[in-house]
This record gives C-alpha cells, sequence and structure tokens, in this order.
C-alpha cells in the first residue's frame, strides 16, 4: 500500500465528490477504487472494511474512515483547513451545514421519480435563492469578497464552491441575483491556501 | 445575560435534546428559550439570530451557533469530549455519525402519515438490529466495555446512551440481543469524565 489515501466509491460525483475536492485543494494526491460490481462491494463489507455498511470509504493513515462528515473533518483538521481556533470552526462547521443541506437535495435530483422532478427542482431553487445564497453573499460583502472565515482559504471556501458549481450547473440564470457568488470562481484562484 | 448558554427550540426532545444531553454530561448549566409560538420564532427570524432560518439556535460565548452537527462539535471540543487527538476525533465523528443515522428516523416518526407508521418502524427495527448495534456491541466488547473510544468518556458514548435510550423506548425486546448495550446505562453511570 502506498502512503496516499485511498477513495472507495461508485462511478459518479456523489458523496465522495465534496472530499475529492477537498484532497485537491490540501494538495494531496490520491488513489481510487471504483466500485462497479456487487460483488466488489461485498467483498469490502465481509472484509469488515465498511463499519456501518456503507460508502463512501477513505484508507487513510491506517484508519478505514466512513461517514462523510467524520472524513471530511479528518482532513480539514490535518491539512489545516479547518481555522485557528474552535470559534473558528464553529463558524466553519456552520457554514458548511448550509452548503450541505443545499447540496444533498441537488444530489438526490437523479433519483426522484420523473412526476415529481418538477417540484424537487423548485424546491432546490428556493433554498438555493430565498435560504442559503443570500447568507453566503452577505458574508463575502462584508469580508470583501475574501475568506468566509478568518485570514485564510478554509473548508467553508471549498464546500461553498462546490455549491456554487451544483447550483450553477441547475440555473445558471439565478447567479445573476448574487455578484459575489457568481464570480466566486474566479475569485478563489488568487486566494491564499495556508 | 448570564454566561449560561441558552438554547432556542420548540417544545419537545427532537434536534435539541443531544445538546442538551452533551451539556449536561460536561456539567454545563444552561437556559432555555421555548418557542411556542409563530410570532416568537419571526422575532428571532427578523433579528437576525437564525442563520438559515432555523432552530436549534444555542447562544453560547458571544455566538449565535445554529447547525446540530456545529453546535455539538464545538461543545464537544470546549469541554474535552472530543478525545485527545485527530485520530481519536475521526473515531468520534464516525460513531456520532452512526447513532444520528440511527436516530434521524426515530425522530421523523411523529410526523410520519399513519398508513405508513409500521414501514417506518420496521425499518428503524432493521436499521437497529442490524446495521448500527451489532457495530457499537462489537466495540464494547473489544474495549472491555469501557470507553468507545481511548481512555475517557467522549461525545460518542454520550450520543450512543441517547440512541439506546430512543431504541429502547420504541423495542424494549430488542435490546436482549444486545447485552452490553442493554447494560449500558448503568455501565456509564461508573466511567470517568475527564
Amino acid at each position: 500500500m502506498s502512503g496516499k489515501p485511498k477513495l472507495y466509491y461508485c462511478y459518479g460525483r456523489g458523496r465522495m465528490e465534496s472530499i475529492r475536492w477537498l484532497l485537491a485543494v490540501a494538495g494531496v494526491e490520491f488513489e481510487e477504487e471504483i466500485l462497479e460490481t456487487r460483488e466488489q462491494f461485498e467483498a469490502l463489507l465481509q472484509g469488515g472494511a465498511l463499519l456501518f455498511q456503507q460508502i463512501p470509504m477513505v484508507e487513510i493513515d491506517g484508519m478505514k474512515l466512513v461517514q462523510t462528515p467524520a472524513i471530511l473533518q479528518y482532513i480539514a483538521a490535518k491539512y489545516n483547513l479547518y481555522g485557528k481556533d474552535l470559534k473558528e470552526r464553529a463558524l466553519i462547521d456552520m457554514y458548511v451545514g448550509g452548503t450541505t443541506d443545499l447540496m444533498n437535495p441537488i444530489m438526490l435530483y437523479p433519483f426522484i421519480a420523473p412526476e415529481l422532478q418538477e417540484a424537487h427542482l423548485n424546491k432546490i431553487r428556493q433554498l438555493a435563492h430565498n435560504r442559503y445564497f443570500p447568507v453566503y453573499e452577505k458574508i463575502l460583502r462584508e469580508h470583501g469578497n475574501m475568506y468566509l472565515v478568518g485570514k485564510w482559504f478554509t473548508w467553508a471556501d471549498v464546500h461553498l464552491l462546490e455549491a456554487i458549481l451544483m447550483v450553477e450547473e441547475k440555473f445558471a440564470d439565478l447567479m445573476a441575483d448574487f455578484p459575489l457568488l457568481r464570480v466566486r470562481p474566479l475569485v478563489v484562484n488568487k486566494l491564499t491556501i495556508k
């Protein structure tokens, strides 16, 4: 086994995508094992690698981590993307909680019955437009369009960027109401990673 | 304002209950504001106290924290219930993730339509019996029925205890298959809080 983290998931973005993003921002190379058959999943299960019979699973530092938040929190803390103290960490957890609540129904969309898809899309649009994006737009405005928390790039910035791209993919027109979020992918390139 | 944390939630256990447990175990006195009318909720909302228009909200250390995991993680870290290093913390996050996934459908139960309640209960029973409880029973057996993680009582132990009591309330007979979980409420009294 190499020293690189190894990611176990099925083909697709899903719950593993935020983990890939965070590792990429941390500058950590990783390997992936894409599970394509039921047998591959069963082999992991029988080997005891999946604590709660679920993926994503990430092998890292001798551990077999499951539960997406646990995995993300470990990576964020290890690679210095989790704030300078407990209060910054609490803000990061709040902001990541909001972007997670926005991304969850987008991730569910492909599994929604055709006759319910339109209502589901409308709900996502409302959540993005009326609940979550106004909060992040305001924070960035108050912080001079730099970091969401403190003086460095954190997990909260990574997660927000992913959420913006997911929403934009579904509702490109919606971004016009959030000028700072709309240009965020360009701004992020210029920010400093500690 | 006193120095005590102040909890804002509606009447009931719900998502605030784990926060009450954790503060109680940490030995922290707290105050509660029970929201009984739409007007009380609106007043908080208009005052900007609810970042994502949701409760639970906890005022603590000059912050207005929302998002249940963010609140719990702040309390666990501040009061030394979150392990001695990043690896212990990752285990705690995994175990708390499992108990959360078990408790969520139990919390939803009162909101399930009557004709779907039996199927929902069966699903909870399956989750407890086949997915989650065997994992915790095994960990406790391997650790000599003491702490889930490391050498001290942690948030993972608090959360498991809450999950056991919630499941026992619905399916008392199920506990017979998990002898260490069944006596856990008695054992916990004898454990040491750092």
